[in-house]
This record gives C-alpha cells, structure tokens and sequence, in this order.
C-alpha cells in the first residue's frame, strides 16, 4: 500500500469535538443548547440503529436530541402535521425524517414540508438550489463530509479533474455540486455510463457512491489519486458472519492511489458529525 | 461542411405554434388568457431591445402581456413590493424579472421573492433543486430550449458522453442537470478546466455556454458530434459594422461535426420559445 490513509474516524471526531465548543458557546450566548429531532417511521432495524447512533451523538455534542418514532402504518398527513408542529417549536432547529419511509409516505412531499431553515439533512429542494447556485445553505452530510476529507487531503483543488460515480440526490449529485463550487473539473457518472474506466483512470479525485462491492478496480486508478469510497456492503463471510466493503476494491486501489479512505472509519463517521456541524451551523442562522 | 444545420428558427417557430395552440385551449377553458409580467429595472438598451421582443412574442402567442419600466435607481423595496404584488395578482402567471439588475439590487433576494409556481426563467432556488432532483418545477428557458434541439437530433442520449462547457446558474449548470436527467454523462468545464480540448474531442455532445468568440476549436471536436452553441458575442468588423458569432469556431466544427447550431438562428430563438411554454405551463399548474 502505497496511499495514505485517510481516518475519517479520526477526522470526525476533531469535527465533533469543534462542534461541542460551538455548542457550548452556542449554549452560553442564547441560554438554551441546540435542538436536533429525529423522525423515524416503522421498524426497520438499521434504520433504528441509525437513529439510535444520532441521538447519542447528538447528546454527547451538547445538544438536545428529541426522537419520535411513529408506527409504519402511520399517515401521511399525521407525519406531515407533526413536522409543521416541529416546524413551529422554537427549540427545535434541525428535523431529520429518517429514509426510506414506507411505501404509502410520499417521501418528496414530506422532506418538502420541512422548514428549510431546520432541514439539516440538506435534501429540501431549495437547500439543493442553494447549493448547485454556490450559495449558503444546509448541505447533504455524507458528500459534505468527502469534502472535508478530500480539501483536508489535496488543500486546493481548483483545476483539478473529479468523477463521481453514483448520481442520488443523497450523495452524488450534491457532491458534485460540491467539487463543481471548489473548481474541480467535474464528471458525473451513473448506471448508463459507458467507459467508466477510462473516466476514472483520468481522476484526480474519486467519489464512489453506488452500493456495488468492489466495483471501481484497482488498475482504473490514476497513480496519486485521491479515492473517497463512500459504499456501504455488507457481504457474508464463510463462517456466516458479515463484514463491511465499500465500492472500491481496496487493496489494489492502495496501492496506488495517493490518498484513500477505508471501509468502514473512512466516510461513514463523517457523516454524523456533518449532521451535528449542519444543527449548530441551523442554530446559529435561527438565532 | 458536413454537419446537419440544427434550424433554431424554424424549431422556435414550431413550438410558438404550438403553444399558441395550446394557449387557445387554455383561454378556451379558464375563460382568460395566461399572463406573463416583465420587469425591467434601468434603462440598458440590450436589455430594453430583449423585453420588447419577449412582449410582442407573449402577444403573438395570445398571451397577456405585462411590463413595468422602472427607473435605474428604483430601491430594492419598491422592487420586491412589485413581485409581491405580481405574486398576488391571479391573472399573472408568470413573472420575469429581466437581468443584469442596478449593483444597488441584490439580484438573488430578488429572485428568491418571486413565487416559485410563477418563476418562468427557472432561477428561483427551488426550481433548480427541483430540475437537480429530476423533479418537476420551471427550467431556465435556454437549456430548455438546447435540449429540445439535442433530443430532436440525437434522440434518446441515455449513455452518450456530453460535455457542458460554462458553469452559471442560468445555462451551464441547468444543461448540466437536464443531460444528466436524461442520463448522459456530464463534465462540467469552466474557466479552470484543464484540458478542455481533450474533455471536447470525446464528448458526443458539446454545449458551449462561455461568451469567448471562437473559443471551442473545429479540431477539438469528435467526428459526427452534436455541437450546441450558446455564445453570443457581438464583433467588430472593419467597415465599422458588428456581427454576432458564437463560442464555437462554426466553419471548422461543421466540418466534423454529426449535428450543429449556427449562431445566430441556433438556440438564440428557442429561448423566448421556452419562455412562452414556460408561462403556458405555469397557467396548467396553476388552474
Ligand atoms: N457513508 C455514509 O454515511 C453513507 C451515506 C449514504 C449512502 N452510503 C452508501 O453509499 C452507496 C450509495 O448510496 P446512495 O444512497 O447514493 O445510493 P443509490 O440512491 O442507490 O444510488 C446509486 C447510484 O449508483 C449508480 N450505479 C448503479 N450501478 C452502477 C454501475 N454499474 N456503474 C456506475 N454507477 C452505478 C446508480 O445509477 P442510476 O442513477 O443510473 O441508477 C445510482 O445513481 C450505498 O452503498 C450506501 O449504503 C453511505
Ligand atoms: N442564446 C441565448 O438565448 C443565450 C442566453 C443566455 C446566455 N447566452 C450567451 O451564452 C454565453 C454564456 O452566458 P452565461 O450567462 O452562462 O455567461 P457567464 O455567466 O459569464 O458564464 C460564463 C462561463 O464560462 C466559463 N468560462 C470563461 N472562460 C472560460 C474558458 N476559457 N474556458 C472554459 N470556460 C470558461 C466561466 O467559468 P468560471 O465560472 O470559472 O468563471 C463561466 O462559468 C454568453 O455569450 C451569453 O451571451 C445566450
């Protein structure tokens, strides 16, 4: 292995712990802590987990972490009224709804009746505006957090040439919008994408968002490469356990990427300290 | 030359008849005809000359027409008070606010006051996150208006490598979604874009959006590519006349080039044909 690793592990806990300072500043200035809400609708396990995870984290940033969650068979318009109530409580200034929601739940319609201003998962149609227009806003937090990793890694990255792999709205498309405001030269690649070797042999930048183990080859690297997988697999082992993979085939992409983050402690733990950065940043606008 | 001539003219004329068509039938059924508002703030001739041409085709298609002149130094809050105002008048259905504004007007607050559902250029924060999202909301008229002529040449481009030469927010970036939307693969090239010519030469499409004359090179291009040129740039020539040229180096391009627009008589028409379809399409969502 010839890259240097990148700790996101490392590199989110520094982030948390700047945000407990702001916090407590936060906190001192306005005398009332910061406000996070989360939603969650239904039982899905790893959705619990995730909650479960941002509560704690949150709480341990100092703030206040409120948590709902509500039957899978719960209404629309019973979900949509509790959010125009936290839209409403002062005290709250980040709502997350946790995704996906149940098949019956318009997902669009409910991420767009939150307040912008509280819509700390940044997927609010005018958060997305905000950003592709280069403006202030409240930014997706897994691709706010490659970010930071990759300026952290290569300083400025103007000029530089960047393919993402993977077009959510989630992940690639605002990571995309991201490199595109730094003046990274930007391509966005997907499932119709024909040469995706030859778009990733040309990169100075890799962002892999697509859920596919293994599948961005290690000899498509451009030697030098800064390579964010930000893919979550879980595969099963012989012994019938499970472990976690990215997109990215790791060990080959190594050895010659110039920078690369593993999985999982690459990505994944920035994302929840985005997610505490993006509550404080809500906070401070409110106020 | 060996490209197919992309006529602007003719396709701007065909789709102003249909929306005439279609506005027939709109004022057939809600007893008024849609209504489209232009406001124009100072006294800059070029944007003087655009208003009038964007009235008498609103008039043509047997739309209402409105438009305020307001002098140079008009305050911002006389300006945002109009837009409310147009905000609340039912018989406008759409509202542009014609740009560049007097430096004393901050053009984003401006933007941002006016009603999403009646933003016919498509710059309102909302309607680019929503055209980003691949949802429906108001495109910006011009990348609206290359991307009927890409498809009408190409057909479906799913797969094809495109190339978006310009970053604003008022061609470049929309181009940028709606091919991405149709899922071609994006760059998005700029100012600090590497080596464009070889972005250029594997792109099946290339939109230039820049305002450099001839800057896209005719031997940069892939043979039977679609070029698509958004330029307008006004020359001198010797006899102390002026002509318009595009972005693209035109005669050399045509000759490699599948498919390309002239300027002018390219995209330059299909704009105000958007505008219209737009306004049409803002009066459905609104009835
Ligand atoms: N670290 C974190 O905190 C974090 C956060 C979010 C997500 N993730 C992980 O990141 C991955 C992507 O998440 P997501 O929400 O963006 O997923 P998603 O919504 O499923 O999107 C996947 C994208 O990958 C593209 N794709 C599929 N097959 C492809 C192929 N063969 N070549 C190129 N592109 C292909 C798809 O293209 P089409 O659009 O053409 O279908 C789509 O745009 C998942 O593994 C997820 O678990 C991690
Ligand atoms: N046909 C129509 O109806 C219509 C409508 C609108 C505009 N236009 C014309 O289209 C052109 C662009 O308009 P716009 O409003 O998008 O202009 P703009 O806001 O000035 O944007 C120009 C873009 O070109 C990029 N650029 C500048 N120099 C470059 C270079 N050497 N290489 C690559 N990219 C370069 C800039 O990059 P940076 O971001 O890095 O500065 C910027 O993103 C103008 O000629 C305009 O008159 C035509």
């Amino acid at each position: 292995m010839s890259a240097q690793l990148i700790d996101g592990k490392a590199r989110a806990a520094a982030l948390r712990a700047e945000v407990a300072q702001g916090v407590a500043a936060f906190t001192a200035a306005h005398g009332r802590a910061p406000g996070l809400t989360v939603v969650l609708v239904g039982d899905d396990p790893a959705s619990a987990v995730y909650v479960g995870s941002k509560g704690k984290a949150t709480r341990e940033a100092g703030m206040v972490s409120g948590e709902y969650r509500l039957p899978a068979d719960t209404a629309e318009a019973d979900l949509l009224a509790l959010i125009a109530q936290l839209n409403a409580d002062p005290a709250v200034d980040g709502i997350l709804v946790q995704m996906p929601l149940p098949r019956h739940i318009d997902s669009d319609r409910v991420i767009a009746a939150i307040d912008p201003a509280k819509d700390v998962d940044g997927l609010h149609p005018v958060n997305t505006g905000l950003l592709v227009s280069g403006r202030k806003g409240l930014v997706p937090c897994t691709p706010s957090g490659c970010m930071l990793l990759i300026t952290e890694a290569m300083g400025n990255i103007a000029g530089a040439e960047a393919v993402v792999i993977g077009r959510s709205i989630l992940v690639g498309k605002p990571m995309a919008a991201l490199l595109t405001n730094a003046s990274a030269t930007v391509t966005l690649a997907h499932s119709r994408t024909r040469d995706l070797a030859a778009h990733v042999a040309r990169a100075d930048i890799v962002v892999a968002a697509v859920g596919i183990p293994n599948m961005v080859q290690g000899d498509w690297i451009k030697p030098g490469a800064c390579v964010i997988d930000v893919g979550i697999n879980r595969i099963a082992l012989p012994d019938g356990k499970s472990r976690l993979i990215g997109d990215v085939d790791f060990a080959a992409a190594a050895s010659r990427a110039g920078w690369i983050t593993p999985v999982p402690g690459g990505v994944g733990p920035m994302t929840i300290a985005c997610l505490l950065a993006n509550t404080l940043a809500a906070a401070h606008a409110r106020a």
